[in-house]
């Protein structure tokens, strides 16, 4: 039992006060856990788009103040009643979307879409009480996917919270905890290219990079990069793609590229931009009678898909994907063992690193396009 | 030997003079079987919608005259050179798709989509020699689909020749040549539901009550008919419907009302209409998590499928079949032999039969809408 356990606790949090307004590093104070939910102590986190997109709010819905964050490393500081599963210094990954346990999709194998603890990026409070477990001289300050990373401790429901390798670095597989799992699960989990075969990756950042891991891990002999930052090729050559494509170079679809490449069009493609045009690439650049699409990447909420229906019926197939496939609980302690035996890389992926004190900084890098994750090191 | 081999045979054949006019039996000389062919004598054949596009010609290419007809079964009369795997007398199930086991697709385990002998409906000849293998006084008369079953002789690739147990009665295993196998398949190879699942078939014909079939046998617990025709509902009974939903009876989308009867979706659905928005209805109404949907029905040229990609991102597969993902040669005496072990039923299909010397009558069944497979029996 820690000494802090059933107290508040007083701890620096970075807060975002309003829209797109640099955050600001305060003294918040982190109420004891409730029923079914575990207070973390953060000891890594790191930067994502999604974060970005919320602190904007651009055509979000606007939930502020706000600790943002969902990508993150930490040790449980106290449980709250009912939690069996995890205890007082264990070591966690908290993840943006939950498993129950109980509910249909926790008891498919084929669904990781938990109805309980599903995203809800609107949601700022938690769900056992509909309260916030951060204020600020008793004024409430919003959750934000139910992590809030950003903050020296939260409060996360026990179901969204993955007990992995206590050996494990933190510092490193902090970034299981969303984009990489993401990507990497996109490939291994779903789109399963074979040893030999070919894959397109669409948008080289930190996610589509994963999912090029994923695809050189299953042995793809072909990957082929595809983004509009032809920048971003020379470093996507450590994730093992082989070949890059530049839309921007080519005055036809880059579907007929890729298929002229490849003979007819790639084994697997994996979309991780989020653009319309770059999901209908995606899938119709795979080869007719086999090729598998997966799409990744979040599209604006009026996009509408559009193909001919005769790209499916020549046997071609069009999945999507929510984190990887990966039930949070049940399947990233396995996905940190692989990191652990060397069957995937991690460190490549952090490119930078900053102090909690220099939070905005990551947000700079990211606005620049610069690297792949920031990590935020929330001990000095 | 026969004593026909490397003659020309004259037999009966129902001519297609022109689109649309009713077909004319008349004498036609069929030459011997070239390199890789192989000369049929058709003892069954069956009319399918596909043969009635092509008569009508009503926005595809006009090829006449020609012998139409593609669903059928027979005994092998002859080979030409090269031909190993069949010899006269074997029982054969003629198929408008062929499995060359060269080429890409025949060599890719998730392909049934040969390149050298796919489908082509405008051809009207031999791949051979671009010749045609028909002819009245001298002039041509066309192939279809290289098969050309409304004839008592054909001559048929033998990559196109499905060599089945001689002891499968032909005019019951007749109808696994095209609609039956397409959409069993679709159901049994494609959507694969499990044991206590939920499919939703749209389009009760022939093919859809197949796909339901194949729901049945696969352990399915509820399956769901959806046709605009409500008179098609008794008779879909005896293929393993449970329920039915005709969209007409409804005022909002069929996805929805399908969503409202299982708690979220089904688990499966196969479309067998062709018709665009039932392809999009037979895609959404599927469950986020877990749901596939399968596209058999060929839709017009100049559709279009929309959706929100983000019913793929929650989780929905979309997937495309050809043939029920059966390659001719390799599977369907398979399909043959599980009718025999009283796997899957078959003579339910078959609901009327008329001698060949009445052909147009089957056309005439087939615009009133009744029945399923009319057999049309080759010897009187």
């Amino acid at each position: 039992m820690s000494s802090t356990a059933g107290q508040v606790i007083k701890c620096k949090a970075a807060i975002a006060w309003e829209a797109g307004k640099p955050l600001v590093i305060e003294e918040v104070e982190v109420a004891p856990p409730q029923a079914m939910e575990v207070r973390v102590k953060i000891l890594f986190t790191s930067l994502c788009h999604t974060d970005v997109y919320f602190w904007e709010a651009k055509g979000q819905t606007p939930v502020f103040p706000r600790i943002l964050g969902h990508e993150a490393a930490g040790i449980v500081e106290s449980v709250g009643e009912g939690v069996t599963d995890l205890q007082p210094g264990d070591h966690v990954l908290p993840v943006f979307t939950g498993e129950c346990k109980e509910c249909d999709h926790c008891k498919s194998e084929e669904s990781n879409m938990c109805s309980l603890l599903r995203i809800d990026p609107d949601r700022g409070v938690m769900i056992g009480d509909g309260k916030s477990r951060f204020s600020i001289n008793g004024k409430p300050i919003y959750h934000f996917l139910g992590t809030s990373t950003f903050s020296e401790y939260t409060v996360v429901h026990v179901g969204c919270l993955a007990k992995i390798n206590p050996l494990a670095p933190l510092e490193t597989v902090c970034v299981l905890s969303c984009g990489i799992s993401t990507g990497f699960g996109a490939t291994v989990n779903v789109a399963k290219p074979k040893k030999g075969s070919s894959v397109a990756v669409f948008g080289l950042g930190a996610v589509g990079l994963a999912a090029a891991e994923g695809a050189r891990v299953s042995g793809a002999s072909r990957i082929i990069g595809v983004d509009l930052n032809s920048d971003r090729f020379e470093q996507a050559k450590k994730f093992g793609v082989t070949e890059f494509v530049n839309p921007k170079d080519h005055d036809r679809p880059v579907q007929e590229v890729i298929a002229e490449m490849t003979g007819g069009g790639v084994d697997r493609s994996v979309e991780c931009t989020g653009n319309i045009n770059a999901m209908i690439s995606a899938f119709e650049c795979v080869h007719d009678g086999w090729g598998v699409a997966v799409l990744v990447g979040v599209p604006h909420k009026d996009a509408v898909f559009k193909t001919s229906p005769v790209n499916f019926l020549t046997e071609r197939t069009l999945k999507g994907t929510f984190y990887g496939n990966y039930k949070p609980r049940s399947d990233i302690p396995g996905v940190v063992e692989k990191y652990m035996n060397k069957e995937m890389e991690l460190e490549k992926f952090i490119t930078h690193e900053v102090p909690f004190s220099e939070i905005n900084k990551a947000f700079d890098l990211m606005f620049r396009g610069e690297g792949l994750r920031c990590l935020i090191r929330m001990e000095n």
